[in-house]
C-alpha cells in the first residue's frame, strides 16, 4: 500500500485499532484518521477517501467481529493486505495522584467490562460502573472529571494526560485481538512462506454435505484451515456462507488448486487476499503438497500425455 | 416443563422474546418475568429462580446471538426444551394522532435500526435517530414524550398505549429470529419425528482435520447438520469449539451413534437437548439409516456372532 | 498404431483374443500372429517384434486376468491404446454330421468348462469331459477325431472345418470379456468424450487410510472409478498396489488433476493410457468439473492474484 | 471345531495345504483327507462330510486365490475359523543319489514354476520343464522315474522317499501363502486381542461413491482394513463385490458398528467370521475407539437422554 496515503481505523483516537495501525510501516508516513464505525472505515476505503482501513476482525475471547465479516462478504469487493495481532490488556487510567482507595466510579467500553469483571470484583468491589461509547471516550471522561478511572489501552493515557495506576489487567490470560488492514482490490503481495489466505464461500442451498465437500477441497490438497465462521446470508434461517482463513498463499499451488475447487463447487465465492501472517509462523507443508511436488506432478502428467510415460519412483 | 412455574425472558416487557414466549403453552399458566440480559435470564434458571428462560439464539440477518451460545457452552449445564421461530417485522409506534409528517425523532434498539435503515432513508429521510436500550424501552420513551416514534414489535404498542402507524417494516423480507426455551437438565421430550438435537463440541487442538472428522461422524450416519457455528474457547486465537444443530432426536439411532462418535473423538462435548422443530418439518431420513434399519443391523450382527450368519439380501 | 504393422494376440489361432483383434481396424491391414501366453505377447511388444498385443484383461465371470495386470504393472512401461468388449458365448463344435445323440466325449479350456457346466448337465449329462490347452486346441482335437465335440468360439469352427451344432451357450447371460490393445508408450489418442484412463498406484506402506486417500483424489474432482483391483506387490502379504480405470481422458482437467494427485500421494504410480471406451458411453460429468469450469476457475484465480478479485456469481 | 472330526484340505497328500493343516491342533486328533479342488473341499464341508476344510486364500506373489474368494461369497454360507501363514519355499526333490549334474528333466505345479524361474535359469539352465497337476503329484512322478526332479515342499520328500537336494528355493524372498480353515457357520471364537474379521460386501450398482462410503464406515470407527479385493458378481462387467479383512473381532464395538454400517449401506453383505491372526499381532486401536471408550460413550448418551446431561471432560 502507498506510504504517503491516508489510512483510517476504528476510532476514536486512543483505541486498540489505532494502536494496531501504529505497528505497521504504513503508519510511519501516512496520515491516520479515525472512523466512527467499522462500516464507516470500510466505506472510506470503498469511496477512495482512504487507501486502507485497520479494523478488528476477531478476538480470542469475544469471537468474530461480525460487522467486519459481513462488510467483507458483501458490497463492492475489498481485500486484506495485512494482519496485526494485539495482546489486549487494560490499564486502569486515573488523573495523576489518584489512588485505588480514591476510586468510586469506573468507566470503559462494555467489551472492556466483560474482560475485567473478575479483576474489578477482587480489587474495586464497591466501585460503580458506567459504560462509555469506547475505551478512548472513557479516558476522555476521566480527564474531564466525570469518572475517577477508566479501563483503556495504556497508550490512551498519554493522549489524555492520565496515569496508568495498574497495567496488564485482563481476566483471560493471553487475550488477543486480530486486526486486518483492508484496501481496494489490487495485486496481492508476494509470498513470504508464512502467509494466510482468506475467502468467503457460499454453499449450495439444501445440500447437506456441502460443508463437508468444502472442507475436503482443502484437505485433499493438504491445506490447513485456521478459521471457519458461518454467517447468515440474510436470505432466511439456515442459509449460511462461510468466512475462512487458510494457511499459505494463493500463489502456492496447493492453495490455488483448493481455491479453484471452491470456485467450482460453490455457487459464489469471494477471494479476500493473501497476506503475511502476523505471527510469522511458516506454513507446515507436507512434502507431498509442496510447490515442488506440484510442479513434478505437472511435468509427469505432460510426459504421460506425450507418451514418455515413465512412472514415478522415489 | 411445569405449567404452574415461573418463566423468564429477555426483557423488558414488550420485547420479541416475550412475544415468542407467549406462543408456548407454558405461557398460558406460568408466571412470566423479564430479565435484564441473556446472562441474567439463564442465571435465573441455574439458580432455580425460574423453571425456564426464553432467549434469542439466532437471527436470519444478524446471525448467532453469541452470548446465548457462550452461556450454553460454559457454566453449569443447561438444556434446550423448545424452539420458537418468530418473523421479525417492526411497527412504527406513535402516540395516537401522530402522522408521518409530524415525526422529527425516532428511537429503537440498534439492531432494529440495522433492519429498517433502508425504510427510514426512503420514508423518514430527515428524522433524527437516537438508540434505546431495547425496542420496548424505546416505546416507553415515546409514551413519555421523549421521541416522536419508535420501532418495536406491534404488540409493544398495546403495552404503552401507542398506535402502529406503519406495520411489517423490515428491509430484509422474511427476517426471522429463533428463540429457545432453556431449562436445567432433565429427561428429554419424546421424539415427534420432527426434532432437532443441539450440542457443543470442542476439537482436539492443533489437529487440522478435526472439523472434517467431526462432520464425518454425522455424514456417515446420514444425519443432516442444520447449523454449525465456531466460537472461541477463550484460550487464545485459533482455539474454537463448535455449536451445532442436527436433524433428528438423540433417541434416533443414527443421531445417538453420531453423538457417541463425537464423545469419543472430541476432548469435550456437551449435549444441549433434543426438542421439537418449530417448523414441524419431519427429518428426511434415508431408509438406510432409519431406526428400523439400525435395529435390523443389530439383529444381524448378533446372529453373526452366534453363528447364524445369514447374509443380508433385499 | 501403424496400419502395416505386426500385431500379436493370445493364441493359438481361433481364440477369443484373435476374434477380438479382428474387430479392430488395425487387423484389416496388419499382420496378425499368435503368442503362446500373455507374457509372450507383451514381451513381443517390448522387444519391438510386434507393434501391439491384444490380450484379455477382465472377464465378467472370472474377474481380472491377473497376469495381464501384473505384466502391465511391472517391467518396462507399456500403454493401452484400445479396448474391445466381446460377448463370450460358446458354440458346440462337431465334425459335420455329428448329432447330440452321438456325443460321448467333450473338450475345451477349463475356463470354458466353468462357463458351460450347467448347460452340460442339462444337455449332455453323460458325456465325458477332458480339458484342452485352449478352446482352439480343443477344436483341433475334434477335427483330428480325438473327441466328439469341443466348446469354442463359433469362428473357430470355420478354421478347423467343424460345424456349430449349438450356439450361444453360456451359463451366465451376458458373459463378456474385456481385451486391451497394448503398445509401447507413445502419444495418447485425442479425447473422444467417451474415454477411459488406466493407471496403477502403489500405496504408502502401513498407512491404513491410504486407499481412502487415493479414492478421494478422484472423488473430490468428480471422476468416477470404473474398476479397482488390488494386486500384491510381491513384497510380502499385506503389500498391495491398485490397478484402476477411471471415466474420462487424461487431458480432461478433472482427470489430469486427479492423476497428479496420485503422483503426489503415492510412492509410485504408473500411467497406462487413455483410450476410447468400447461401449461408447460418454462420461457423465457434473457441470462443476467440466473442462469449461476448470478453465473458468483458473481465469478467476489469475484475476484474484492480479487484484481483479471479482467474485463468482451464477 | 471338534477335535475328533474329519478335516479336508486341498490335496493330494504332500501339498502345502496339508502342511498348513498340520500346524493346527485340530490335525493332531482329527482325520485328515485330501480333496481334489478348493470347490470339492468346501462342498465336503457344506454337505457335512468334513467338519472343516483348509484351503489357500492368498499368496504374497500370486495374489488372491479367486476360487476360494468366490466360493466363500456364494452358495450356502461358510465361516472362517482360523488362518495359517506358511512361508513358501521349495525343495528340489530327487531320488536318493541323484546330483544336480544328473538332472535333465524337472516338474512341479505351474505356480511353483513361476516362483523358481530365476533359480532354474541360474542353476539348471538346460533342464527341460514339464508341468504336473500339483507339486505333490510331481514328487510322485519323480519317485516313479518319470522325471529327474520336482519342486515341492520339503515335507513331500518324506512321503515319496525322495531327498531334498536343495532347499529354501524361491525367487521372491519371504513368499508366503495364507490358508484359512473353513467350516459351517457356528458361534465365533472369543476375541484374543489379535483377531481378524472377514466379510464380503456388495455395492449399490451405479453408485460411483459406493466404495468410498464402504471404506468410510471403517475409517470413521478407526478400524484398519488389511485386505480388500474386488470380485465380479457375475452380473456383467463393472459389477463388483468386495472381499475384505479388517483388524479386530466382530465383538469389538468399533468392528461391530462398522459391520452394521455395511449391513445398512450395502444391498448385500456376508459375514465370514472373526478368528485369531496367525501373526499374533495385536490390533493397533486408538484410545478413542477402544471398547472402553465405546462403553463410556454409551453411558454418556444414556445419561443425556435421562437429563443427567453432564459433559465429557478428560
Amino acid at each position: 500500500m502507498p506510504a504517503q496515503a491516508r489510512y483510517t481505523y476504528l476510532g476514536p483516537e486512543g483505541t486498540f485499532s489505532e494502536a494496531a495501525l501504529q505497528t505497521l510501516p504504513e503508519a510511519a508516513t501516512g496520515e491516520l484518521v479515525p472512523s466512527a464505525s467499522v462500516t464507516a472505515a470500510l466505506d472510506a476505503v470503498r469511496s477512495g477517501d482512504a487507501a486502507g482501513a485497520l479494523v478488528p476482525i476477531e478476538n480470542s475471547v469475544e469471537g468474530a467481529v461480525t460487522t467486519t465479516l459481513d462488510e467483507l462478504a458483501t458490497g463492492s469487493p475489498l481485500m486484506i493486505y495485512r494482519e496485526v495481532l494485539l495482546p489486549i490488556s487494560f490499564a486502569l487510567l486515573v488523573r495523576p495522584g489518584t489512588t485505588l482507595e480514591d476510586v468510586k466510579t469506573v468507566t470503559g467500553h462494555p467489551v472492556a467490562q466483560a474482560q475485567v469483571r473478575r479483576w474489578l470484583a477482587a480489587n474495586l468491589p464497591h466501585a460503580e460502573w458506567e459504560s462509555a461509547a469506547s475505551n478512548a471516550e472513557g479516558a476522555r471522561l476521566v480527564r474531564d472529571g466525570r469518572f475517577d478511572c477508566a479501563f483503556a489501552g495504556e497508550f490512551a493515557g498519554r493522549l489524555y494526560g492520565l496515569e496508568a495506576l495498574v497495567t496488564d489487567i485482563n481476566d483471560a490470560a493471553d487475550a488477543t485481538t486480530r486486526f486486518v488492514l483492508v484496501g481496494r482490490p489490487g495485486r496481492i503481495a508476494a509470498p513470504t512462506r508464512a502467509d494466510k489466505t482468506s475467502a468467503v464461500a457460499w454453499l449450495t442451498e439444501n445440500h447437506p454435505g456441502a460443508l463437508l465437500e468444502l472442507l475436503q477441497e482443502w484437505a485433499v490438497r493438504g491445506v490447513n484451515l485456521m478459521r471457519i465462521e458461518s454467517r447468515p446470508t440474510g436470505e432466511g434461517l439456515g442459509q449460511y456462507c462461510f468466512s475462512l482463513d487458510a494457511e499459505g498463499h494463493a500463489s502456492d499451488r496447493r492453495v490455488g488448486e483448493a481455491l479453484m475447487g471452491l470456485y467450482r463447487i460453490c455457487p459464489k465465492v469471494r477471494f479476500l487476499g493473501s497476506y503475511p501472517r502476523a505471527d510469522g509462523v511458516a506454513a507446515s507443508v507436507r512434502a507431498q503438497v509442496s510447490d515442488r511436488e506440484f510442479a513434478a506432478a505437472a511435468d509427469w502428467l505432460s510426459r504421460c500425455l506425450d507418451g514418455r510415460g515413465d512412472e514415478r519412483e522415489p
